[in-house]
């Protein structure tokens, strides 16, 4: 059914739910094969009795991450805790690509990562060695690259439609507000008591006001794009929803510019690739016209404040914002075609 | 990508959620080309418009039925409201395969049909000639078919375990009782205050007891299981929930069988089905882990209560339900391998 | 503003949802006021950082057990995990009023309590002295306890219709079924994966399928309505929705009787009960009806197999089915007027 | 039960949210008595019939506003369509107090007004005679009021913050950023696409973006508060969840002034307010917190970027948002304590 050679996958971290969302679209690949699934604590178990949905589907049983036979991994997806990657991915054979969906070589600069983190990172030869993978802006990068840093859900959903403005120098830097809504499993699957059903359902509330760790995150990568440092004011929700996030970010335009440059930019930045879409002029996105796809959709308007414009960008947080973008980066690393395994169309309703 | 040959394909009714599924699935179907979409109040209008979700594919714009090139279809799926499709129907050429997923040609009692519908059937000739399209028990008739009559989502999720107990007299055709829970899209799309956010979230009710139009349906299928009429109680639920049908069916064993007998008979029936799975002993199914797949899934319990047991069923309404299950029709009538576009992993969360 | 003594109340396990929903009734009974609130975990933080929404309230301090002033409490509301109750009402001065949320003195046989609740139980002669406070049908005496042992949350849905109609003789007590569905503050506030938002949203699965702990209480007290010895059928869902449980109850009438004697019997018991109440003929009740009050709704409904009947009943899980009915049994033991402090409108959408 | 005299109460349009929630407040406002209910549609119907969870009040049957006697009326509370209200209160007499909910009396300028609602206004001097009913900030006024302009649910939690912070020019003014999110409730109770279930839950959109209605209404009272006129950026967002706005306001400090002065000002200004709280710092509000309740709360933080705060404000937009806030400013105009009726404690969850 396929002409590619097959790649052989280890999942560590497979019972979470990014680790599901990995399953659920690697065994659509047709060069994927799926040889091993790590759960310190589940080890011993099948997938179906962690995740029933998977419960039909051929795959390996959970195994402790130091029971993994390297020699036969081609490709490895980390979707551990942050902080708990550096020091496995550092035993990992250096034949074997890395995709860590994790923060922990996101961060450039030991120092910031230090300050955010709240300990000194475990392997900063591997940190400085580390791509970051918003597939759409760095590909030459990940082509030849051996450790992907996955970005960030949130992140993903502010640099797709932020990266191409401040290149073109279309707004200001000093003056990025992002108000971001997410859904419930970029929580994690953990037992909390803030992400139970009754605490999160029929409300929506801020957290992490002025602290979320993606902001760094988000400035670096701005910071790139800009052509110098900047500090952007991000804060976020959290949604009664188990998927989706939704960026509505506040621009102020430079002098001479108008929002209909700024759509001209993102339309012609995206228009050949094939998971982002400027939605059409007068038509917002909503996190619904993405779920369980790998697609980001980007509206674009004109405020009636002059010299401003409202971007608003969706992503699913679990695919395009962790899962799928790291098989999108798998992909362009193995020089397989990009789409691959990600045809999904989103699920509505 | 294909060895099929093309199947060219008219969707009726395409602006309901029936119709959007049939294209999110569709669109992975490598056999499957769309060649014609209509809805009467939508025509003209793009699907993207109608549903943005499917906004990136290149799709026809949606037109009236009267519109549809006949000669240049092949199958067409008919997702219209109940009762308009007989008129329809009659018009289209007899070349053309037909699944019809309103319920029209479900009850082949054309009595029966006007007690429960309220008018006289408009095609009796073709009601006489439909196949009941339950995929996995009847696909010698489907296979020669020409109009299918697709299987309403409660009837389903109520036979699929009940069809091989009641044909193996395992348990009593006058005990059973089925407690459906259905998701909101079974009401369709249309703008109703009882589908309201507000109405249905935080919230269950019971709805159409004792009166709802799938029990005839219900009763007419596994009458033909059992051998002779029989009566079924049957009661309806409205769930916060948009996809899914889970159905919990109190029966009596007959004298000299037990629950693991229904469970052996139930595995048996479904070993080689794709779709159909028996959970695990002591595992109930949720209509979380079949959400937005093809699959059904069938728990078994012994009760309590000497001399009964309990079976739960679930499905995805929009998908084994609905359109997932006239693919699956589509496929058997022309001999295309049964899962070929139904390869979808459900979706969790 | 009220011409009742002041009733001085301890709540004991106030940091979970029944200890926040007796907070938020009693705040506005006229005769309570609350001198106590215990949290073993919490000790030491206030009520509005557990609870923000009781955050504006000039509440005590949570406190340990061991640190309530006896002296100064008229009555105890325990809201502590199941099997912990027993060792603390023990220790409570024997003046002190106690209606006890827990199923820890609800079963009455001590050889039954030991099978389901897996040990023995500490307290014997509490559990002999315990009135089981079903209000409408145990008045005279609650009216006389010192130790009320407050139904659980499903057996009041159950019992308020079940009750009368087997006292009256109506119903065939070996043929009872009922189907409930359960909102997710049913499993408390503790954090658990079963109870996450993701794992709970969007749909609908059946749990402790023939061995849920509320079975044996529902068949004690069925069972002295029939005058002898019944089992029934019972499964619990769990439902996407904080708050509400629906039971659809299935019932085979006795001979000679019909639906309709079941519906005048149910209005004539519950003709001058301020908290029941059956929904006029066709009108089936909903949770959202009944959301946040202290009201019980039946339906009830002939079927269309001869001899059968449904039955429809809601209550708040939290309000009737725990807190409610405790602070309604409160009021009886002090012969305060049964409704004070319970006006609350049920609160739609 | 109470020493107050008694109210008689006209709800013009008793068949909408905002008309179910005057109803539940005003049955446990001890001075009021509903005399007359309206629905257009809906005339001849019990309030039960439209509202279940209202079967169980005494209530009159919903009648046309032709046939409300008006001899018999103290205080009308309009909760019609925006648009319609205006010709229905010239048509009321003088002596009948009128709290309309509607936006109909809100803009003061009847050029603002036919810009964005479509059409001239046709009762303009009601319009100029109508007092803005932020009872907080409009005592004065409202006690000598006959016709009060209730303000929009938006308005509502953006001034609670907002207007103390200008008046004190702790704030800039051309620089306040609303994103703003809303429950459906928000849409009303008419039959739309838009509002069903299946196109609200799980999931998140902007919409009016840069053109909604409640703009101009904000920047009105802003301006009276900052002295001058201003505009601000202002996005709403459809969340799913039935009841709640939360508005995060981004703002710019003026010079010498930090995140701790809005903080004081507020917290003062708010001091001894029974419905406006500011949450203590580090902690943010959540519209769970305010469920069903009259209550603002009002989170204030520093934010990482220099000279920058975010504010968060949550209210019930059924509540404090429209039936609450009506009657609060009954109370005021008829000078009865302004809690009666409004001590409803929030339901978490």
């Amino acid at each position: 059914m396929t002409s590619f050679p097959e790649v052989r996958i280890a999942i560590l971290g497979a019972s979470g739910y990014s680790g599901a969302d990995l399953v659920r679209l690697l065994a659509l690949h047709p060069a994927a094969r799926i040889v091993a699934l790590t759960g310190e604590r589940q080890a011993g178990k099948s997938m179906g009795e962690v995740f029933p949905h998977l419960g039909g589907l051929d795959l390996p049983v959970l195994t402790k991450i130091d029971d993994v036979e390297w020699s036969q991994v081609d490709v490895a997806f980390c979707a551990l805790p942050h902080g708990t990657t550096q020091a496995v991915v550092k035993a990992i054979p250096s034949n074997v690509k890395i995709v860590d969906i994790s923060a922990d070589f996101r961060l450039t600069d030991a120092a910031s990562y230090a300050e955010w983190y709240g300990h000194e990172h475990q392997a900063t030869a591997l940190q400085a060695e580390a791509v970051y993978g918003l597939t759409e802006h760095k590909r030459a990068a990940i082509r030849n690259a051996r450790l992907i840093a996955n970005p960030g859900c949130y992140p993903t959903s502010a640099q797709l439609p932020l990266v191409p403005l401040l290149r073109a120098g279309l707004i200001d830097p000093d003056e990025i507000i992002i108000d971001a809504k997410s859904g419930v499993t970029g929580a994690g699957r953990e037992a909390k008591q803030d992400s139970l059903y009754s605490e999160v359902s029929e409300g929506v509330h801020a957290y992490g006001v002025a602290r979320h760790r993606h902001a760094p995150e988000i400035e670096q990568e701005l910071g790139i794009a800009a052509g110098r440092d900047l500090n952007i004011v991000f804060t976020p929700h959290l949604m009664p929803m188990s998927r989706g996030i939704l960026s509505t970010i506040y621009v102020k335009l430079t002098a001479g510019h108008s929002a209909t440059d700024l759509r001209r930019t993102l339309v012609e930045t995206y228009a050949d690739e094939p998971f982002v879409r400027v939605t059409p002029e007068g038509a917002g996105p909503s996190t619904r016209h993405v779920r369980g796809s790998n697609m980001a959709l980007i509206g674009v308007f004109a405020d009636r404040v002059p010299g401003r414009a409202i971007l608003v960008s969706v992503i699913d947080n679990l695919v395009k914002g962790a899962s799928g973008q790291a098989i999108q980066n798998m992909n362009v690393m193995l020089q397989i075609p990009e789409t691959t395994g990600l045809s999904q169309i989103a699920m509505f309703p």
